[in-house]
């Protein structure tokens, strides 16, 4: 896949985010995460998603799963043109979805509130791209603050 | 988590060979699993599911997601009283999935057919037991070979 330049990358993380917001707005955990197919024509959106633990009382849509759920079946070329990106560090059930569909590039919003597994997506030939976006943090990081016990039941903490 | 016999392993199988069968008589991909908790009282079935790509239209649900999403939102206490039974060996992404909520015990129907994240779930400190089970092989040996392009897609390979 040709290099993507960082500033195509806003659009993406923008639809991440407002997936993110969205989800805050419900009550929910304030994930998102966008999926981008890249080809000569340009940078098509699969689809978005995000965390919708709390909406659905679900234990795996978290918002990189939602958004390849969102996706649908797709052939293994597809997932192999895309970027992902997502508000927060993938967590390695994600990271594992990511490694199962050689998705090829991977887009950070931020890691400061938690690191998932950016290494192992690294170690596998995935090209990671850490935005520090303080919108991201700042969602991320009040959520946390107000609702610790939802957090760590999403993330298998106790 | 004391030890488990492996002939109770045989009851947790039993049930996600029982969903394997059921996703190949819908024309799905024959892959079950299920989720059990272990206590003082004995082996308690928390849920269990089934690979539903050609039913549902999923890029997710593969037989142990299906079963932890079944389940639904539980404590990380729970899952670490926990068995996972798959009648196949687990993709990166179930693994991963494994991982998020700690389940310390992983039971294989048969990793002739595929080999997934065996070893990154043991490198954590996963234990996992092979049964080496004739239904489990015969059954996904049939699906592959009746219909490759779906499981090609399943796995994420062209």
């Amino acid at each position: 896949m040709a290099p993507i330049p960082v500033d195509r990358d806003a659009l993406g993380m923008q639809r991440a985010f407002e997936e993110a917001d969205a989800g805050a707005k419900e009550g929910g955990i304030p994930i998102g995460s966008a999926l981008v197919q890249h080809d000569d024509s340009g940078d098509h959106l699969i689809a978005s998603g995000r965390n919708l633990r709390i909406q659905k009382g679900s234990a795996t849509l978290h918002g990189e799963i939602c958004c390849l759920e969102t996706a649908g079946r797709l052939k293994a070329d597809v997932y192999r043109k895309c970027t992902i990106y997502t508000t927060l560090s993938p967590c390695i059930m994600c990271t594992g979805a990511i490694l199962l569909y050689k998705i090829p590039r991977v887009v950070i919003g931020e890691n400061v509130n938690f690191v998932g597994g950016e290494e192992l997506l690294k170690k596998n030939g995935v090209e990671v791209v850490v935005l520090d976006d303080s919108r991201c943090k700042e969602l991320m990081a009040k959520f946390i603050k107000e609702k610790p016990e939802e957090w760590n039941e999403d993330i298998g903490d106790e």
